[in-house]
């Protein structure tokens, strides 16, 4: 079985319309739309049809990173469009229970808490059946310090309570403020900020069965374990590589190489397959005529890889983390 | 004839998915979409059955106010939204040049300089034939301080390039980031501003011929003459209620009652037919059956009306200060 | 009998003093001053001579808004202003108690939670038989990001408290620090935002008791009546004029057509008579000889109030609301 | 003849209140007073019957320093401040020509350059007969960042000004915003601040002519000279206190030890004498029976000083700084 | 026995560059050198060949106030280096008991509550023997708005702290960011922010048996009491010279005349020998050929001291202080 | 020949200790030290000890980034630092000519514009023979909102000057103060998006003849091919990887995996042999043996380059790039 463990939703024209709207009222006042089944299956149609073309089984949806407006002021903002996402996800896998998961939005908010996200958190969970969760380390999205990195105590709460309710986190930042930096570029680089912090810290001294997710290869750490191998001999403690183990990843590299340099260095039963098709690598590389994002054939092409190996990377190591995944269907 | 001097383009599907992207890319990177015809006829047909229905002729489109983003970080942002609003708007004039004119969306930004809105305006004026031009007083928003009011020098040279072009500016606020005023009731307050603001300058001195309209009845001022008539007296100099004869005002207050103290406080001359339709006030009204936006019977059905005062009001007092109405035809 | 039920002490050439050396030593360090009775005397003289000649009864003195510096930093500043204006409002009354009645001040700071006036509202309330109070919506007069609407939480203590203490509040903002806001003009915006956030809130049927009282003929509401209407039509709910008569209005206007749109809105049961006199309307109104804010002749003359309507409006509406006002005499 | 050459004015009743409206108003909108020249002369009459009591022939009067409101928003409030307290200084000479004379407030803003004075200084002085200025170091009164010491080139146009002008400057903080720190000991800091700020320039190389008094004793300095040597003598060049015979000082310390060290440490020659009477010295001391800034018996009986010497610091020195003074009379 | 009360450690080449690398990483990774005891001893041995040069028995060594880097953040920073600190003097009062006392550094951190430092200061009191610690008011260094007085409640939880292990505070400010300000004369300026909040508070009161000590001589105080004693006189109260008796002060102001006057002000039953030697003062004075901070000489010679108050300043004052030095011995 | 192209210089205790002192006095006052010929030579050898044990023949020498103090304020510290490390750096390459070039310190600041290092920048090129010098992409430190990215308009004066003097300059970040990012990452995260930043603008258009090297292996960009192609197939233009050949890389990743991934990408011809040794790689791989910045055998032992290719990217390149190196010879 193909599960491709780290998909987005696709959003329909009337959500984006109330999208523009929050932006406009900051949700003072507002309607919350109500999707037609039409609108709903129209936006899944989209995504089976791209499923059954590069051969993926099972996707998991959770709402389009870069849309969350996690800094938008106010608060009510990404709280409101968080609930429509997550309402958008459930009547999808719903509607189609053999093909989609869902995980869940988070309504983060700038530099707030957390905490402010457990309410919404439950109900995908435990009344909807939600098998996991994102999470942006920085919901200021560039526009103002960030909160500490996530081997700090701020976090705990989260952390303890996706423990509690047994959900794995993937780690994802949203936009970016930054007019230097762009949200497809600060998603690596938050990857790497949380990466090291999370190395940093006892959070997994302290949390033990906490389970992260790193997407996109792990942002810039395994192309730099040089340098970071190198601090962690002069610092003593833990070797670095034996630390990051406690760490997951998945393949969404869109690129061969890079994809080969991550199997190497944390080894193919710490990395969960994810495309994101559709999404930032579908367009046509003119070398193989392929998707960036039609990842499965490079991936069973990788002749150092073993049979067992592929089939933890395309569902074992997913399944084995996603443990909610068995108990919903 | 029938001149509606105030509503706001209908915003097709692709529009809203674009603003959308925009508020989640910030424009870094960016790709602006090109509208089919068929969007823009379909946006626009919204709009013609109205007008057929209420028996408007001609209306002037302007992009909608509260979705103009004048705060979002980074300029960019605004900017071309800004564009792809009026590039609609021009559109929509072409496909139907007897039924609408273009009044240009500015690409005001925070508390930056209207300076740079200056390029966008003369091509649309200059090469597109827009008749005039919608002034936010406030583009922070409500997000930070605002620049000074329109009474101040900050704004001379806007109001040196609109003599220049000859075009009238609509005052007119956009969204609100602040919790505790609604983009809705802003725009009522920021016409208040605006109003007492010009009263206290020496605006008109410098520039005679500027030519401004305060929409929605004015604000609050006509509601509270006494206030600014005492300290008028005072003061000494010109008499409250002969200085504000400098303004134009409009009538979309979606009340009779409100347009009756408007027509008596500042006299019919001054006031132009306006319905924002359809807006805000395209709800039923339980009493008459009617919308709220539809004025045109109330107008119609004032006894203390001259046939010409309503004349005025319908069409020659807009037609009297938009002077490229004539000349575009 | 007429009851003036919004107006404002006289300050004593004394106090101006003070205050003038409170904003200079910021109260680091301060010394009050002690008013003689003679200087306490002469200032209510002031008052009397007004009320003697346009005919009032009684007056509730408050301190003058605009005059409460909210927003000067330290906190000690307004608090040692406040004490000393309702000092000498508590004298006055004491002096001529059956000319006046008194509405205390309230040494509200910045954005800081209105819990720190309790100490002083009490003690004026129950030690010294105050029977109401002032209630600013923004002390940070405009010099900072505002707190949010009175319909928010954050004001629920002070609710609570003018419930327990069955004491109405007055709500009036203070000075502008913003320069394009006039501290008049921030006087009517203030009271619009005010308005439709407890419109939009849960406080009266959380505090069903609660009794606030909107000056100046509601600030804009009464005159865009026709918006509000619409948007509550599109929500649903309990249609806005019914909502609207939760509130109390008052008639300091300063014009007669201003004032009979207001009968008409909200009804004389929910306005009560109020001059500021001397205040703003304080100048001659060159059509009727009269000052601006001689408002008896005007209700007088409104030929479709009933009696019994302007007896309401003169005196039993308030009476009805600030119910210490019995128990005190 | 007895110089007093620091005194500040007496404001009357009048003033105070103006000072309280314009905080109150912001200067939006604002009335500026006529003081009748009853008034004027009952506050001048204050000053001369001290005057007369403790032997002062003339004094120089500048507005009350911590009363300049330096720093409250927006400038408009210090400017109109300023000019009627310049207006009533000049009324007061103007009255008494053979008592007193004119040293300038001028409109410093926050941290705005000083450039914006220049105007105002120019009036005072070629129009009025003004013969010198009060300088603030910290116009922001502690409520902001500071502007640069003295000794920075953010000065130099005011310096320039100065030296055209031929006048002194008296530097004199204004008020705090601190509430660790009275304006009146910020007074004493300041002073400090600027000495070392001056000693470590250029100021005195690049304008020979530049005539700077630093009163109160000079702040710390002449207290800590040890400090400051030390370092000098470190860092070579111009020895310390060489260096502070630059600057000149004033009696205005209300202690008869501190006065001695005074001497000692910077001369005979470079202090002027100055009590600020009426002001913070204004109280009996219970040691001596006479008020603290009854300055004038405690120089006389310093054996140490020889007839010279004590001419020097009663009138020679103010009049060969104030060249003005003569021209004038 | 000659006890310099107020010195400072000299500071190795390696924690130079631990001081060094500390702001460059930002404590983000670090690692804490390890003094050789080469290092300590050699660092000791610079003060003890001063020591025997000028005579001194004993000398208490706290960390160099200017170099605590209070404000530089993180909090981790300061933190650190105050342990370093610590531990240095720790380890050279081990190796020279008969010399040297140890004053502890105490972790402050910009405008945070001292809170955070008692787990310092109780460590280095009760477990390693130190005797006092050093207090610095202002810990923000100039970066930003600073805490309250230290009359204020803020500090209250650590005068608390103090009274608790009976050990005296020495006021003494750190670094200063301000362009204006060099930290040389915040030192002075901060001691007499210090004594005027102290005077104007009920910290004595409320902590009888608390030990402040106001080093350099009392600031600016003792120099200007007319000031203070006139303030003192229009409020009533405690006299100012009476309630200042419950400070004490030291000798570091590296000039004779200066030194009379603290003895005359204060009396020598209230100062402290002390020089921070080497230090600010060690330079040659031209005029005696002495390094300025070579104070016994100038003590010794002045006639107007018994021998008593030359007992009491060169130990006794300090003995009766630093209860905790006899216990130690 | 074996070029180390990237490399540091070691500081020598004294230099250290000026560096903490100019943090904690803030250059009001300082003093430059004078490093002795010793201590120059001293730390010169630690060099060239480790150059003679690894194989290489030159190494270009420049101010050790992460401590560059950019943000720290005011901008005199890291003025006066860098012109001390630019004058260590002189003085070692006169003392070695044949073993040492000079790469120069820029004293960034903040967020001002790089116009304030012109100075600095000539001096050491013209007079002094540096062949190129760091850029630091982020001066603010992470202490405040960044400067714009490298592709912005904000650095072409930089480039012009660069261009100019015809020296390539080294895109290298200094310290981080943002508490979730340690400097040695924001390294990388910095040379991310300066790479993304530049590949989005028309710089190299601008000035094609501008030079810029990104050590460190390019950040994480050669490791997100995949993601950057894509996103350059979607918006056409010239190709991501043909694009990326207008910027220079080098080897410094201490890990021979990614050093191969990179010459994958980027190809031989666009690497410079670096090291940074000694430094960040300076500590011993448990699995060679050998440290983790001895990248040379690495280098040698990669069958794919040719012996053409490893001439290019031990020298070559660098020569071809710093067209100073052959004359300053």
């Amino acid at each position: 079985m193909i599960i491709d463990s780290h998909a987005h939703v696709v959003i329909p024209p009337e959500s984006y319309k109330f999208m523009a709207e929050l932006v406009a009222n900051r949700a003072n006042p507002y309607a919350v739309p109500k999707l037609a089944d039409d609108a709903v299956r129209a936006a899944a149609k989209v995504i089976l049809d791209i499923m059954d073309e590069v051969g993926t089984d099972i996707q998991f949806l959770s709402p389009r990173p870069y849309m969350q407006m996690h800094s938008v002021k106010p608060a009510a903002v990404t709280a409101l469009w968080t609930q429509h996402m997550n309402d958008l996800i459930y009547r999808t896998v719903q509607m189609f229970p053999k093909r989609f998961r869902a995980v869940a939005g988070l309504p983060q908010y700038r530099d707030e808490s957390p905490v402010n996200c457990f309410k919404e958190l439950e109900f995908r969970v435990k009344e909807q059946g939600f098998i996991g969760c994102l999470l942006n380390p920085d919901p200021t999205e560039g526009d103002a310090a960030p909160p500490p990195g996530l081997g700090d105590e701020f976090w705990y709460p989260l952390y303890e309570k996706l423990c509690e309710l047994d959900v794995p986190a993937l780690i994802h930042s949203a936009g970016s403020c930054s007019p230097r930096e762009s949200y497809t570029l600060k998603f690596i680089n938050e990857e790497s900020i949380s990466i090291i912090s999370l190395m940093n810290s006892r959070v997994f001294e302290k949390f033990p069965n906490l389970k992260l997710i790193v997407p996109h290869g792990g942002g810039a750490i395994p192309y730099h374990m040089g340098r970071f191998r190198a601090w962690s001999v002069r610092k003593g403690g833990e070797f670095f590589d034996d630390k990051l183990k406690r760490l997951h990843f998945d393949t969404c590299t869109y690129d061969k190489d890079a994809l080969e340099l991550l199997f190497k260095v944390v080894g193919p039963d710490r990395v969960l397959f994810a495309t994101e098709n559709p999404g930032t690598g579908s367009a046509i590389n003119p070398k193989t005529g392929r998707a960036y994002d039609d990842l499965k054939p490079d991936i069973e092409a990788m002749s150092f890889l073993s049979e067992q190996d592929r089939r933890n990377v395309f569902e074992c190591n997913c399944t084995r983390l996603y443990t909610r995944f068995r108990k919903d269907e």
